[in-house]
């Protein structure tokens, strides 16, 4: 008897059928690319030795991919955040340090304080497992976060960082995904400070020699288990085992059969008997982000040496890239700065070629003369049939109350995976292979091997990567926002209370350093 | 050489093909199903004679639906609205006649006039072709038409009512769809008026022997070229030919493709190569909205003895159906109500079996007692895997400015038709007409048979059923809002005045009659 597991994503698949293995069955894996990592991708050449075009980023609390990584000698590295980042905004440029810029100007303070603490706040609320249960589920689905800015900042200059937010962390707009669905993910990931930071948050580390390694010491594992290039366009369950038929003209029987694509991606095969009405409408409601990933490589680290770690937050509406960070290996060698061109940023240079995209994403934000790049790598993550974009996919307003129930409610014989079906790290490495070793666990759960109490396991904290808790001062947690200090004050006192709070702010500094 | 078109919508891709054969080419139609007309559905059986269980509904100014009807002798009949329809809200019936239910409060009065003339003047603005190049594109695209509700009306009346509006013209949600997207859909039917209206409107008559009939008329024309339950899972466009391949194991060959599915429909099939990368997302960015068709049946026709035409327009969020229309025969044989259940209560509702649905789609909304149901019908779009959905493709916030110009957008020898590509009446059958034959004449003209001015042609006027203009009143066009009365007089004359107007307006009338 196989266990069918099809479209790898970034190891959920491939988690899912190593624990089925290592409980004594015998799966097999469909993957419809001619390669296993899904939504990572390392390439090795000589002008990069290696180089992820996906995925790469872990960090503190993403345990799961940590054990994997441990189980297979694969170490990891800090990014580097030594030295100053920086904000542009403006038309200028601001040197920072800590995981998000400061804002001086003491109304902006505030509104940004506000707002993050709200979004935390409100996160707080939605469940994890299950947000549609969250008590404003309906109230927080039916808006954008587009709105949401809207009624919670006074400033453009937070509504426009909201928006870099936004797009940096899940490749859409804030107009496209719903509030109630962004305000999870964040919840998911450990709230604004671990999902956006790098010391202490998801993009403090990459692996030695790439993200792919995972699943490719997977697939090894797995052997002729695996078999690429054999998307699938079919499932039968009418019979009394599960017929799987793919492109290159196979038919595979199993008795039970995990998805582990993209919920987008169930719409490439086509069904027998129908999925049930809101699985049918929920695949097509979820669509993929939009992103392209970009390296470019200098022949020295210069940014380091003029006192910047290479990391960039860019809100200028002109510039394809919004965030970078120092893509160096960790011996110091391969000089290059990883970015990332979003959403809007995206469809907009999407016509261009690799070259004329190459030349638009180095050019330099900086008034100074900069060395030439030597060399780049891209990739457009939403040319790729088989995940339809990147990082991960999104839920636009309505969504999630109406059809999130059924994301990973099985269909008789068919389980479902993918890191979109995660609630912990949901979009991420880390989610992925959670979502891989639930669904193996509810396919031995079916057959009587664990009970149902054995399905959702918590992971023990890494030992190599603890997390440290984010701090939060109580001026963060005590400023009022700009609304409020308006109300309690009336507006002529404001402006006294706002440079007083700001002078004591630029003593204590408002914002937790890393 | 085929000409291939794949899973047909309905009558969009047999309208292609009838086209191309009628200028001497040989096309084939894959056709998913076991029978052709896609979202239309006639069955014939002996308690309903027949019923059409999808797309029925036709009106003045859908002239290529009306051309076709002709030419295959298949005649048209109104739908009964002669007495009087009925307005649901607030726990209360009100009797009306006309369009839209009169509303008496003149605040409520004011604010509705104003919604329907502001939408109105908004898709004066959107070009039917090109929707995202209306001067307000980007601004209407990021808003929901909940956002926009939220900022154009005044009570709540009225957004209970827009709401419903938004229901049954697209079977979505307001929260769900662009405000752009929504205001070009009115728009290109013909506005407010046109879209609702029975008489004069989309509703105003049905298909003597049901809409699948247009359907199958051309596919008996085209005979043998008509391939049922194919499937397309694979198209191949690497070669000289391009290659199809069906879920039956049939491959096809040749020389131009024409999809007629909905754009997520193109989900269901492997390409290769990839499609572009706007088209490969926009594909899952367009979901079919959500809809279970119910008729029932009554051994008389007591609502027309009562005064009644059948009409309902039901605000009530606890009742199943938004919206009903008399569906008894012509000759007054097989009486029966038509309703609609709608987006969010589809889906509430999702669980229960037919038996159930029917039980609370039956239950009456009158005081009265009724005489006891003899028959359902009933028919869920939300579970064919082959529709999506019903009755149309919506497009989510930011989709229609980043992604609509791919819409109708060539890939090498793959054409699109569908419903979803028509720039008049898309989202009907006229509009699958529309789109079919443009499609059908973009390959002819890319084979050189004729010039690229000919793709485009206007319908002319049927002469059978001619277009009335829908005449708005001096009131109509000049009564403030409650916003600008408001702040044209001050509160305190606000009352006097909506008095006064409310007088007129009950003596003029100020909704057109019929």
């Amino acid at each position: 008897s196989a266990w069918i597991k099809i479209l790898t994503g970034p190891g959920g698949g491939l988690s899912a059928a190593k624990l089925l293995k290592a409980s004594g069955l015998n799966p097999v894996v469909l993957e419809a690319r001619d390669r296993v990592g899904g939504r990572t991708f390392t390439v090795q050449n000589k002008e990069t030795k290696w180089v992820d075009l996906g995925g790469a980023y872990i960090g503190p609390t993403q345990n799961r991919i940590f054990r994997l990584a441990k189980e297979y000698g694969i170490k990891t590295y800090k990014v580097n955040e030594q030295e100053n980042l920086v904000h542009y905004a403006n038309g200028r440029s601001y040197p920072f340090k800590g995981s998000f810029p400061p804002m001086w100007n003491p109304f902006v303070l505030l509104d940004f304080n506000n707002l993050f603490r709200t979004m935390d706040e409100m996160g707080k609320e939605i469940p994890r497992e299950a947000p549609w249960r969250a008590p404003h589920a309906e109230e927080w689905d039916k808006m954008t976060m587009h709105e949401l800015f809207q009624k919670i900042c006074w400033t453009s200059a937070v509504r426009r960082f909201a928006t870099l937010f936004v797009n940096v962390n899940v490749t859409s707009e804030p107009h496209e995904v719903s509030a109630l669905w962004f305000l999870w993910y964040v919840k998911q990931c450990g709230g604004t400070m671990r999902i956006f930071s790098t010391t202490n948050g998801g993009q403090e580390r990459k692996f030695v020699g790439g993200s792919s390694q995972i699943s490719e010491c997977m697939a090894n594992e797995l052997g002729e288990r695996v078999k690429l290039q054999s998307p699938v366009y079919r499932i039968d369950q009418t019979g009394e085992t599960v017929l799987v038929d793919t492109v290159d003209k196979q038919t595979y029987r199993a008795k039970y059969v995990i998805i582990a694509t993209p919920p987008a991606l169930n719409q490439k095969m086509h069904f027998n008997p129908e999925l049930p009405p809101l699985r049918n409408q929920l695949i097509s409601r979820v669509p993929m982000g939009c992103v392209i990933k970009c390296m470019v490589y200098y022949r020295e680290n210069f940014w380091r040496k003029k006192g910047f770690c290479g990391s960039m937050v860019i809100e200028e509406e002109e510039a394809p890239i919004g965030l970078t960070l120092d893509d160096t290996k960790p011996d110091g060698t391969v000089p290059a700065i990883m970015g990332f061109i979003l959403a809007r940023k995206c469809r907009k240079l999407a016509d261009l070629t690799k070259e004329e995209r190459g030349g638009s994403a180095c050019e330099s934000r900086s008034a100074e003369p900069q060395p030439p790049p030597v060399h780049y790598e891209e990739k457009n993550w939403c040319e790729e049939e088989y995940s339809g974009g990147c990082y991960t996919a999104y839920f636009p307003p309505g969504i999630l109350t109406q059809y999130g129930r059924v994301l990973r409610e099985p269909v008789d014989r068919l389980y479902f995976a993918g890191t979109e079906t995660a609630s912990e790290w949901s979009g991420y490495m880390e989610g992925a292979v959670q979502a891989g070793e639930r669904a193996a666990r509810e396919v031995l759960c079916a057959m009587g091997k664990i009970h149902q109490s054995q399905i959702h396991q918590p992971e023990p904290e890494s030992k190599d990567v603890p997390a440290l808790p984010f701090e939060t001062t109580f001026w963060e947690r005590n400023l009022p926002s700009v609304g409020g200090l308006l109300k309690l004050t009336g507006v002529s006192a404001v402006l006294c209370a706002a440079a007083a709070a700001s002078l004591v702010l630029h003593k204590k500094g408002l914002l937790p350093r890393s």
